[in-house]
């Protein structure tokens, strides 16, 4: 074989070398030990699933789906999520065990990409799903613990945005009525964070000077939890003030919990044009271009296996949260122990020794020993000639 | 969305819930931990390769490879092993660090099934490549790290049964020349374990009684490092000596290792019909129905990657290895902390106290809660007429 392809990878996969691979192990450690001591289960499905159940769950869009044929000619997909896949199995396997159900994953989810812009199409998700509970309580559980999860992982500088769909909703909903359409166009400026078409749609739209202003107003709605006050004050819709209601007792939970200087509130935050149902958020941190965790409440995935349980959680990308933290350049290396076959026997019992003293040891062979571009913690040289390097 | 496939997985595709995860996980740090004691580096590769590298480069046969197309129109394949992406991985990104290199890793590979005979079509696997030093002491140094990660995980009954292709391959050649066929028709016997059909064909082959003789001893070359003695005599074919004179030295280092009461020795030992070169290896565990383990070395991989490297490894079925662990049922469970809204900041504190000293506590929102299967380590009801239960 000698072909054009041989070193290259399809597009967006990548490989995980060592440093790296070192430096995501111990992010999701951190991770994984956190959500454990909050009484979470972590749990695993397959990497493919039906695309008419999973697949059509899921939150992904269908352009972004891996599809492959099985040999029954059922369409399967690799999985895009797991909320999905975890949905399922606390649907099915699981539906004996009492809710609430506290359940978190570590694992690949696969996006397909349409061109080489540098997104994986392969990444991992670390997260959580509380379901059964449609509480206020539930949504500050889901939010501290991010925070403590980030926080174990070594993360300092990180804020997290909490909005509530409901708010966003209401507000349209008085302001233009039945007219659903509008009402979906402006969500979809927000969902695309593109506030200059927002603005200028809502020049040429017509509305009353107050409506106008209120719709203004919303996208100033952004800061610390005084901005719930003013949200509330602009509107006398039912469903605006339960969202600034439950946002406020989300806003006292978490100054409970000690959490609440990495929460800022956003109420035109949109993550997702049909997935939450109430209370969502997303984490960002510093000099990281991108989203690098999120969450909400959402209450329609369960009744796509026929369960009516409400549900919340969060994902955190692992590649990115690794990007975010301070790289620590800390790697020392093993020991290397050189032997030629005469001394073999001392060199085994000196690397067992330091194997048992919890060191990593190489034993090695000199006569097949090339230099290259490792470094080593300290260097025994057990052959003729060679004298130990500390 | 309500439809017969609702609740299930393609053919061969497996949840883990919780309990065995956590198994798994188990057994795999274990494993992972002893692996890195010796200096080897993990790394990992996509779960999708291009068909016509890596999936033609890999030992599995085609009808086996999930198969799907990208958007360029090109063939993938979900990775059927680990040990061609690494192949490529270190004849590629790593060429520059020096041989040989110790790499390791942990994940899952793919093998389509055709019918659903129990066999998952989506395992794990944990293993070593190591690279770049074609010597005994290397074959016994992933031998002996073989048997040191099995008992790490705990497992105290297992066996290591060790072979040479090229003894099998200069007795068959020995014995029947230049007659390629009937030399691969025996191979083949062998690599099904199919010795009826071993003996059948030779009662209706033309041998000389010598050479009969010779065909049947093959058969009993099986047990304690005497076999070796025996293996020897019954040849004069340079290619058997250069094979019992390896396995001879590979006994003294594995001595040497102190393991060697986990190994013995078949010399009619066939893992797969072209992958591996010179010693190769089973492992069993008793009450385990197939293959725990298994390796040995290969000299025909990395040319398919332009490098000229000889490498051995072994590689680990984590759900085998989990299977033939002794299942310890001693989760305890975490500690529930139950409130009502007002006492969930007594609830947090007590929670928080708890989970610092390294508890796992749920706190818990009575109104929600419902009772399931779950048992737990302690429950502190903090709730009207709630008493705290040890």
């Amino acid at each position: 074989m000698a072909n054009r392809l041989m070193f290259e990878k399809p597009l967006g996969m990548r490989d995980t070398l060592p440093f790296f691979y070192q430096q995501k192990r111990k992010a999701r450690e951190a991770v994984s030990n956190k959500i454990e001591s909050w009484g979470y289960q972590f749990l695993d499905t397959p990497m493919m699933e039906y695309l008419e159940t999973v697949g059509e769950a899921s939150a992904i869009e269908e352009t972004q789906l891996f599809k492959l044929l099985d040999q029954q000619g059922h369409t399967l997909v690799l999985r895009p999520d797991l909320t999905s896949p975890i949905a399922r199995v606390a649907a099915s396997q699981l539906k004996e065990q009492g809710y609430p159900l506290r359940l978190s994953y570590d694992g690949p989810v696969f996006r397909a990409q349409q061109i080489e812009g540098g997104k994986p199409a392969q990444f991992e998700q670390v997260g959580v799903e509380y379901i059964g509970e449609n509480s206020i309580y539930a949504d500050a559980e889901v939010i501290a613990l991010q925070i403590e999860t980030l926080k174990a992982a070594g993360l300092n500088e990180f804020q997290l945005t909490v909005g509530h769909i409901g708010y966003v909703k209401g507000l349209l909903k008085e302001v233009f009525g039945d007219e659903e359409e509008t009402q979906e166009e402006f969500l979809r400026y927000l969902y695309r964070k593109n506030y200059v078409g927002f603005r200028k749609a809502l020049e040429q739209v017509e509305l009353s000077g107050e409506n106008k202003a209120r719709m203004k107003q919303l996208l100033s709605l952004r800061g610390q939890k005084d901005v719930l006050a003013t949200a509330e004050e602009i509107t006398t819709n039912g469903a605006c003030h339960r969202a600034t209601r439950e946002l406020k007792q989300l806003q006292n939970l978490l100054e409970s919990y000690g959490v609440s200087e990495y929460v800022s509130f956003d109420l035109n935050l949109i993550s997702h044009m049909s997935y939450y149902t109430g209370i969502l958020f997303e984490g960002y941190a510093p000099h990281l271009g991108s989203l690098l965790c999120n969450g909400g409440r959402y209450d329609q995935l369960l009744p796509s296996f026929q369960s009516t349980a409400s549900a919340t959680g969060f994902a955190i990308r692992v590649d990115r949260l690794v990007e975010a933290m301070e790289q620590h350049a800390d790697q020392v290396g093993p020991v290397l122990v050189m032997y030629e076959p005469h001394t073999f026997d001392q060199g085994l019992q000196v690397a067992q020794e330091l194997r048992a003293e919890g060191e990593q040891v190489i034993l090695q062979n000199k006569a097949y020993y090339e230099e290259g571009q490792n470094s080593y913690k300290q260097v025994i040289d057990l052959t003729e000639g060679g004298a130990s390097v500390e």
